[in-house]
């Protein structure tokens, strides 16, 4: 069983980096997860900076089934996230996330997604959306476990 | 302006303690906002703890109004929670933030309420929530005053 969450570009606060390090620590037990960054665009119009990541992460997700980090997409509670997660794992084996840059994706991407999930109404950033995306995957393999969460 | 967050028990992880602590570096030029951890419960009854925090909780809220953050209340977008931050500080001069522990709190302090806000359908933990509320408070001010986010 293994999960891969692939983004354009690093991320950006040194605290948040310490945060996805911890919850993929905690991880290691459950699941095999894995970061690709395929790196960011340098263009200063928004417009092309999409067209360009977007560009990168079509090559690198080629024909394989991915779920969408979208503000827009289907909001679950941690319930229904955990039931989602066990679904995909026990059905493909593994779970393949893809998060925007910070000016998002492009239509193509968002057409193509087989799900998209929304972790908040509100507008995260990039690097705020990883951690509290790992957090969940970590709740959420608790749960499939039947193992009580660890603060 | 000022606007108080109140809660019971410290943060448990020190990467949400330094996010927390670079949010209200950056949120001084906008806001003052101070903390107030009104000590955790020490039962090892769930409800036994509810108890005693939301005791402890409504005596230090006396007959302020506050905001709950619930994860079953109003679900607002970045754009209408600054909206309504903006509402807040202009007619009251001051908010205030009410996060409960790790096991919640009483019906009382959820009835009390004169707002209630959810930041994801998702349960994050006592110490995350913090983290996301203090990051929406920034981006409001920065929104509120016309300036672009910066990440």
């Amino acid at each position: 069983m293994k999960i891969e969450i692939i983004s354009p570009g690093k991320i950006k606060n040194d605290f948040i980096s310490a945060g996805v390090q911890e919850y993929t620590k905690r991880l290691q037990k459950f699941v095999k997860i894995t970061f690709k960054d395929i790196g960011s665009s340098h263009s200063v119009d928004p417009r092309i900076y999409v067209e360009e990541e977007s560009k990168k992460l079509l090559k690198y997700i080629g024909t394989r089934k991915f779920t969408l980090l979208d503000v827009n997409g289907v909001e679950m509670n941690t319930q229904e996230f955990s039931a989602f997660m066990k679904r995909e794992l026990e059905s493909k084996g593994e779970i393949f996330f893809v998060i925007g840059g910070i000016y998002g994706v492009s239509e193509e991407i968002k057409n193509l997604a087989s799900s998209k999930l929304s972790l908040s109404r509100m507008t995260f950033t990039h690097s705020l959306t990883f951690l509290l995306l790992v957090e969940q995957i970590y709740r959420s393999m608790k749960i499939i476990s039947g193992q009580p969460y660890d603060h």
